[in-house]
């Protein structure tokens, strides 16, 4: 799967909890072709304000970052969200007659609130890193999912979301994302950061947003 | 009710989702004493957790203030729930066989996230007065709770529950905090809070922490 | 000067301080040639950490927008400050013999400490409105000084700095920063910003920037 | 001197700007007497404004506790500066007809507003270890230099001073910042935090804030 030394470990930390998200029967649902679309449209519109307190919470990285190396990649991740990611669900919701202000206007599932606001917290709560682990799920699962896909999937209205997720353009952001997670764990933890007494914590928050994201599914089946 | 102006008005324009907080079915259980024990236990220590992360929300408060007047109340109230509401969970739990090692250490439910973040988010997004409108349902919402169960109430074994927010003690807090909400709102807003250009986002953040009260009610019930 | 209405206010309430600031001897000395080079070269490494924070305050005002467009205008500041304004900087201390990673590790003045840290504690502390208020007279005031110094200065060494502020690029900056701040207040405060009660304490801000852009510029003269 | 196994190693890599902060002419001037009235009397409002932002400071420190022990120590100090340390300053100045309102609205030396807020950013920057480097320098500098001069001070009016800090209460709230911070350090980095990547950066912190320590005591020379 690529995406890092650091994301492998704190996947594997995750244990169940990894695949209860990325094989999520909603995933399985995009897969087939079997996920109504009124459930997909549904999740496009909570996924929309899920991006604009995601966007929030990269530009909090920006804020938190220790490099300005760090600080360039965190900025470009911002706008890759509000000025690429978000023009997909703005897009299609439009094709729906679900104009941006509608979007934005809509109100916010409580699992959609749980996830976001967690991950925000996670960064007002610890340092960059503690930030990173919250973000990380979403950013790399929906690569490893996307990718996934793109290779088991067969006929399904939703080639569009696998394409994008699965294609190139979000790959390399994916692979930059883990490089950056990567750096910035060595600098602050060291060369074993396992054997660290941060280390079970910063497990336990990127376990903790895997879970969330899993409830995020289970509300994108329930429009 | 008393609790002050503002509150009114944030209470009126929740409308329904007011009274399904406060008048719902944990709370019902509470007063006829036909919550399950089991359920009681749950939500105690979840409630533990609740308030370690209240806590940090009115600290952020402090942090927010605008006066030292503001600023000595947030903290007397960062005091109060750290050395005093909490105090009443450490016991009953530990009566039960939990240590606080062990309500520190339980997972957090999604409902409970939910809610703790948003408040600590209303802060870090806006500024002291949005956070206030946030804090608000908890705080005075416990204390019509508890001043209407401590006239209807018949015999329970939720008393001391009862007796904690229906007291003297906490209805002091309820109007103290009340004082300074109008007193901010005042400040900022001018003599006609509810004709200015921010009062419907106020009134939402009040009704969505008031939403994600129910939220923390159902989960109470599914132990 | 354009750059919208409410700027015009702040900068009345200001007073003599706008004038201390914008038409300082560091300025006068860029505008006529007097600066001395070790004196440009000092100054323009203490901005380069100046833009590292200033960033983050920007990266900051993305966390506290209130509407998508408020988000997508500070995502691209941050975006020009990181990728644009900083070139300069790094371009022109690289023909001096300083690297970047010299200047990132250079250590700041206290009067510029005094600056940013300012300006990210009024977001902080505050809502976006506040943010604004002691971002804006950097950006504002900057664009200010270029535009005087393009149409007024003589021959001088500094002719890259002033046409860098004064050029179209920079002031298309600060219109629309300035018709941002215009929206954001009038969302806030309602068509007549200046009658409310939080005026004073946002001209505030403002004022205390422009003393600590004035303090930046003295420390620029003692290299 | 005492306070801990962390703060020697932090005093230690300070170096000069140790001595620098707790010699200053400023602290001789309060031990033999020769410090002018109205310099102290500056020196004194200034210092509640610094109160008021670094109270604010360890109530953000209670929002990035990671245990309840280390919540319970910083909401603890946060009362203990507006409710103790603060009374000091209040009254000192009221016998010099300067009420507690005056003091509140009094104009910020950028001296001031560079140390408090760059602490401040310490916190919104980093994690707790951050903060609290950024913090020890005013809390255990102020114990050793009163201990210090409780017992080598000879008559002078600034007696008052001394006592408060050198007596057996401040001493007291030393020892408890001393092993919080003890503690804090090796929950985050492990029995030796020395060996450890992050700690030149939190040395740093330690040293900057000592810095800005030293001009503070600068600005109270020149009232």
């Amino acid at each position: 799967m690529g995406y890092g030394r650091t994301f492998a470990l704190w996947r594997a930390a995750a244990g169940p909890a990894w695949d209860a998200y990325t094989r999520h029967p909603f995933v399985q649902g995009l897969a087939d072709g079997s996920l109504p679309r009124a459930a997909f449209l549904h999740y496009l519109v909570q996924d929309y304000l899920f991006l604009v307190h995601f966007a929030r919470a990269w530009a909090l990285a920006v804020t938190k970052a220790d490099t300005i190396g760090e600080m360039r990649i965190c900025a470009a991740t911002v706008h890759a969200l509000i000025d690429g990611e978000m023009r997909l669900h703005i897009q299609t919701c439009a094709e729906a007659g679900l104009d941006e202000a509608t979007l934005f206007a809509a109100e916010e599932r409580a699992e959609n609130l749980a996830y976001t606001r967690y991950v925000l917290d996670a960064g007002h709560a610890g340092d960059f890193l503690d930030l990173l682990a919250a973000l990380a799920p979403c950013v790399l699962g929906y690569g490893e999912i996307g990718a996934r896909l793109l290779r088991e999937a067969g006929d399904t209205p939703y080639r569009g979301w696998i394409e994008t997720y699965g294609g190139a353009d979000y790959q390399q952001v994916c692979a930059r994302v883990g490089a950056l997670i990567d750096g910035a764990a060595v600098r602050r933890l060291g060369p074993d950061p396992a054997a660290t007494p941060r280390w079970p914590a910063i497990c336990r928050r990127f376990t903790t947003a895997t879970r969330l994201e899993s409830g995020f599914w289970d509300m994108g089946l329930r429009p």
